[in-house]
């Protein structure tokens, strides 16, 4: 299984590939290493929210870990890229992890809050991965703090995501399901499931897990954070 | 067969997406659309060398053509790819064809200079297509300024492309021949040759073509312009 994400890191490149399973290929502007200054406003009011020991899912380069410590809160980091882990210790987070969401439990300890911004909730994966993950951090953590993108993002005419989402529907699988993989230079990561919902799409999940949105942070664009508890 | 490079253009994209036949992917920032002020410095250098009624092979958006035209000179664009001769006809360049280079022929009448800069020299894609590309030239035209780029651009100590470079030499091929296509989000472009050469081997490309370099335009990096005659 190639890093291909965790060497981009290392190598501090600025431009994303990202590729899905029906071809489509694009590239995003790197924000790994954004300054809270530069990030999405709903991001930086969902600061607030995040109170106690932190668990930061999805670590990337470390951006969220440090302005956490940086504002005094205790913060575990995990993600399940070696070179992305090797990146954030360096970086300065303090208590890092190389660990799959998925493989989070009590050996870990307690948490105040679950931080998953940088379209975070897209790490749960599917709707019956998520439910299942959520059972299992409900006795784990009060409070989760998730990024993620509404489908009006991805609802546009262009054909090929019309396709795809058809594609989706028909396969039993939400529209913003999006099966992924990020390719850098020689390097091919592993495909994955990555979960773009909306508000009420991320609602219908959480019924029966015991979590509920209790506060929802809104911008005018598709990016929103929820606050679950 | 698909244009991803034409509708890249067409969307004016500003970070295209290259992938070489060993996997190896890379993106590039977007010089297409860039003023003359803006271009790399021997490539405004080796317009002095432009004179007379102008071909130019591998149009793109029309940079390098609008630039000419902008200085009174006559120029046709081609380009093979249908999107690319669009934008460069919405943009004004005036005469545009729809046309490989390798069926360049006399129905295009004669030219004082035929111009391949934006790394244009790799439209030879190898040696021996450029021996035969060359001497089919040689009666329509005086003159050709290509821009190239030299080994020492490629020939790092990174494994993917040593690796790919001992490929090549095993195949018989030249060091600089990639075999590449361009990707743009659902489309995936031609494969096609495309040859990066030092002054050296483009001089021993050029051997028995009766064509030769008289000026060499060089900037201290890889990237240079050739003026042959």
């Amino acid at each position: 299984m190639e890093d291909a994400f965790g060497q981009m890191l290392l190598d501090g490149a600025d431009t994303e590939i990202i590729e899905r399973d029906d071809g489509f290929i694009d590239t995003a502007k790197f924000f790994y290493f954004a300054p809270v200054t530069r990030w999405p406003a709903v991001e930086r009011r969902a600061l607030r929210w995040v109170r106690g020991r932190v668990l930061d899912a999805g670590l990337g380069a470390g951006r969220v870990a440090l302005e956490l410590q940086r504002r005094g809160r205790s913060v575990v980091g995990i993600d399940n890229s070696p070179g992305a882990v090797e990146v954030a210790r360096e970086r300065g987070v303090r208590d890092v992890r190389l660990l799959a969401f998925e493989e989070v439990d009590d050996s870990l300890g307690r948490f105040d809050t679950i931080v998953m911004l940088g379209n975070g909730f897209g790490l749960f994966g599917s709707p019956s991965k998520a439910r299942r993950l959520l059972r299992r951090l409900r006795p784990l953590a009060d409070r989760i703090v998730a990024a993620s993108i509404g489908p009006q993002a991805y609802a546009t005419d262009n054909p090929a995501h019309l396709a795809y989402q058809e594609r989706n529907r028909k396969r039993g699988r939400m529209p913003g399901q999006l099966r992924l993989r990020v390719r850098y230079r020689d390097l091919s990561g592993p495909w994955f499931d990555y979960l773009f919902v909306s508000p009420d799409e991320m609602a219908s999940i959480l019924e029966g897990t015991q979590w509920r949105i209790t506060r929802l942070l809104q911008s005018g664009s598709p990016y929103y954070v929820a606050i679950l508890e």
